[in-house]
């Protein structure tokens, strides 16, 4: 079933971005009179029937409010450091949302070879990937920040920050936490955080983890903590 | 710690791949006389002097060999549907290998829309991941081969078949095997597997599993299940 995103929706009544209603006016040839299904990125999921077909902005009739087929009952935020390779990010960001995400704050951390993130591409991304995996909730994608700036959150729930370094008495991510419960979790850049990093988020009550014997790419490292809170969950 | 691939060992030496001898003297300027760390690809982790530069086939004298720093006491054999996008093939690939995989079987599947893979680049991928991940296994990438052909093939440890088709009794993909197993997964391609497909599985002795109730793309699922495999055994 084919999912499309409509953030406007007042009563029963959506208009569509003008990106969304022209790629289900001109590239799918829908027109006034068809049915499609939408979310609103805020957990809702509506049936409606097109009564504008107007390509900068189509207006819908929503003809019925269904739940959200893929619930969760916790939250998971990730922080991490942007990459080198923009690519590299924007899989993990893709990977994340289809497993299940709310918030993915870019993290610039000492060792960080980029401090930027391309915010546009990356919500496209975050947006497609939601529609895509059948998701109701838009995940948010916060603007980038320093660990500093991160760690002095108050954040509910299990707080992990995950380390390479041996030196730290880390548990494993799996152990770290129980289904259902919220997970904020910290992955490093390439070549990792450094040991004031790890500490000043041991400080701010963050424990220190490994995900595995293997040596993983900041993006599988990103991809396999998630996985791991997805996996809890199923 | 860079780590080079060397298939070619015997007794204390190590002639080099054309392509690893030329990226060794030419791209990294390493000359008679260095030291380097490498793989056979068969669990052993050497380290060596170059005794001879020539770019067309580096010789090593082994000076000492070392245990595989990421040991499994597991075997992981997935079996998956080529994709559309060769990309996203890729993406499953080194993922698999960076959270430890030890044969990739591609399984050309009643939905699968693409019936080859690029072979010469997957091994490629393969290999680069090894050496990025620290690992010394290579794994084995089969040539692809029909459901019937992969499902008649004893296997020992478990067996599953991924599937989102819910009229099947699946259980969670985290309950179908414990940590220390051998597993064996199959995962369907875009569309899922057809229930004809399934149902010759089962019979062939596989477990009907779900990775959860979020849509995820082929290549997620892979990722997902490899993940899942690689997190029972930190």
């Amino acid at each position: 079933m084919q999912i499309f995103y409509c953030k406007d929706v007042s009563g029963d009544r959506a208009v569509f971005s003008r990106e969304e209603s022209a790629h289900c006016l001109r590239v799918l040839r829908m027109r006034r009179g068809d049915t499609l299904t939408f979310t609103d990125g805020k957990g809702h999921l509506y049936d409606g029937v097109i009564d504008t077909d107007d390509p900068k902005g189509m207006a819908v009739t929503v003809t019925s409010v269904n739940s959200d087929p893929c619930p969760r009952n916790y939250m998971l935020h990730v922080g991490i450091s942007p990459l080198k390779n923009d690519d590299r990010l924007e899989w993990f960001i893709e990977k994340a949302v289809e497993t299940g995400i709310d918030v993915i704050t870019p993290v610039i951390c000492s060792r960080s070879e980029k401090k930027r993130i391309r915010r546009e591409r990356l919500e496209g991304i975050i947006i497609s990937a939601m529609k895509q995996s059948g998701r109701c909730i838009l995940p948010k994608l916060e603007e980038p920040e320093s660990p500093e700036e991160f760690l002095r959150r108050p954040a509910k729930g299990k707080r992990v920050i995950a380390t390479c370094d041996s030196s730290f008495n880390r548990t494993a991510i799996t152990e770290a936490f129980d289904r259902g419960d919220d997970v904020t979790i910290l992955i490093g850049p390439e070549g990792d955080f450094t040991s004031r990093e790890v500490e000043t988020a041991i400080s701010a009550g963050y424990t220190p983890v490994h995900i595995g014997a293997g040596r993983l790419r900041t993006e599988t490292a990103g991809i396999a903590a998630c996985c791991s809170v997805y996996l809890a969950n199923i």
